[in-house]
């Protein structure tokens, strides 16, 4: 594991210095080093979980049959895709935002030289994942396919990122705009498909499937991704600090985290107005009032009730499925995920 | 022609339409509204020379012969997705400039609920395009050459736009950094291949040409597009501010202007001293001393010039082309271009 980690970021030195050779465009020296350095600065540094997933997923999927070395460096070419596709979208939130940090650094747009620049930084990530696609896997008979596939699932998250950003929009603090249906659609077009579906998607490609024939797992898929981000929901108010490494602040930023939806579905009209008056303020009195009623309402439990309902309709739908490598690939994400204290 | 543009016009409406009903999507009320206002605002107000020209080109490479309503309605819908893709450069640039106005109106993102949801948006307009051609082309047989041909010039488009916005960094008016050849590549990458390559490489690829035997016409394209440019920085400071619609501000804004490069170029040291002095700054006076230095340096005769053998060089490069059909096309270009004075 440690070796294909070390081969995987040797990938991302290869796909790297082809980029900046590429002979679609002619760099300055200036503009070279620019897109070298932001590069690093983005794209590596995260826990690379959904790049590796491709590798992973390839590596069941062919049923333990040793790689060659052309499949790791394809199937991490493609992982790099998806880990370029992230920092396409990080890069772009955190100046939306206006967050400070990610990944224990300042947000690539505070850096002095970049302010709003960032915003061409980060097409040009997303400019990025085409030309390696055309590079490496032109002549692959599945090309086209995987070409629409990272164009739809850009577009499934551009889109959950707008019904995100509309719905808080600041100075619109109106909680009566969250329910589950709405939490649901964000996570599950913001997070779930380029998150969990694209990585294993891109394993089956490689693996000469049709990805129409396995809309089923896909499904499975995007129900996992939205039982992850109510985990990191219910992490962010529950989790201990110490073990997730940050300091959550979703009741603080009006989130429409899944903790307030369901506190406002079990609710009665008083429990409505302190969540009313109280959610979405920096004040630790607010924000304390929040977390009590919470507490109130038993959300923890409801939480523990959903994960163990979650976790037995994901095993379950998983078993029906009539392939035991897709059942493996599936589980082997399932087990990385079930019970998660960060 | 009125008809032409009409029918246009149509194929906005049709394409719209199906994009809010994308069902890769589940829009809720309030996303659809926002996108549809979004398109409406960003797509269809420019001079939709780029998209129209599609539907001419192609007109011209069938020689005369009538167009099927179904060609018709697909070069137009290849003429919107350049016209997307313009869209989508405006808002981010806009955004990234801190520009006020665009066609008349206030940019997107100065829209009081709007702000850096921008960037999103402008990825939303980017990733409608290959939904378009998904739509309306996937059972072509150019389908794959259409989708990387969008790829490679939103590639050289951004990568374009980095050099320009690398070279004039705020706060580092540095005007060693201009030269012809910084001006030649940041107009070839940011503004020819979008602006003129495209149009016809899409005309090309419907008529079931292979780009890659018409490298001598991208060139060609690529040309006319920084000679284009080149007209557009000489009339920023010497056309009619009546006939062209704006005053021009390029002194002002430190623009990497041709006139600015070809100055430098002809300056002595002296002349190079005013020319650091006073470039960049939107005092009156300072603006006026470069202009006198312009006419000083008669960069009204030395544009004559250019325009004189840029024009020449077009043309016989353009009669030396073996089909009659491509010539057409390119000459119907340049002579929309040629001696413009708006």
């Amino acid at each position: 594991m440690a070796d294909l980690k070390s081969k995987f970021l040797n990938v991302y030195s290869v796909l790297k210095s082809e980029l900046l050779e590429d002979p679609a465009f002619e760099f300055t020296d200036a503009s070279r080093q620019w897109v070298e350095r932001m590069l690093d600065y983005n794209v590596p540094g995260g826990k690379l979980n959904r790049g590796l997933s491709v590798i992973d997923s390839y590596q069941l999927l062919q049923q333990g049959r040793e790689l060659t070395e052309d499949e790791i460096f394809q199937a991490s070419a493609l992982g790099w895709c998806i880990e370029w596709l992230q920092a396409f979208f990080l890069v772009l939130d955190d100046m939306m935002d206006g967050s400070h940090t990610r990944r224990g650094q300042p947000c690539w747009f505070r850096l002095p030289k970049v302010g709003l620049i960032a915003a061409n930084d980060g097409v040009l990530l997303r400019n990025h994942i085409p030309r390696i696609l055309k590079k490496h896997f032109r002549q692959k008979p599945y090309y086209v396919d995987l070409v629409d596939l990272f164009n739809e699932v850009e577009f499934q998250t551009a889109s959950g990122q707008l019904i995100d950003l509309i719905t808080t929009i600041d100075g619109e603090k109106d909680l009566s705009k969250y329910s589950l249906s709405i939490h649901r659609r964000i996570v599950q077009y913001k997070t779930a498909y380029y998150s969990f579906y694209l990585s294993v998607a891109c394993a089956l490609l490689m693996s000469g499937e049709e990805l129409d024939k396995h809309i089923d797992v896909k499904n499975l898929l995007v129900d996992m991704g939205i039982y992850f981000q109510v985990q990191d929901d219910y992490l962010d108010c529950f989790g201990d600090p110490e073990t997730i490494g940050k300091i959550g602040t979703d009741i603080e930023d009006f989130k429409c985290s899944w903790l307030v939806v369901k506190a406002l579905e079990l609710s009665n009209e008083e429990q409505k107005k302190i969540l009313h008056e109280n959610y979405g303020n920096p004040d630790p009195a607010k924000v304390a009032k929040v977390k009590a009623l919470y507490k109130e309402l038993d959300l923890q439990g409801v939480f523990a009730e959903y994960e163990r309902q979650s976790y037995e309709k994901l095993i379950s739908s998983i078993e029906a499925h009539p392939s035991k490598a897709v059942q493996e690939v599936l589980k082997s994400f399932l087990g990385k995920i079930y019970k998660r204290k960060k």
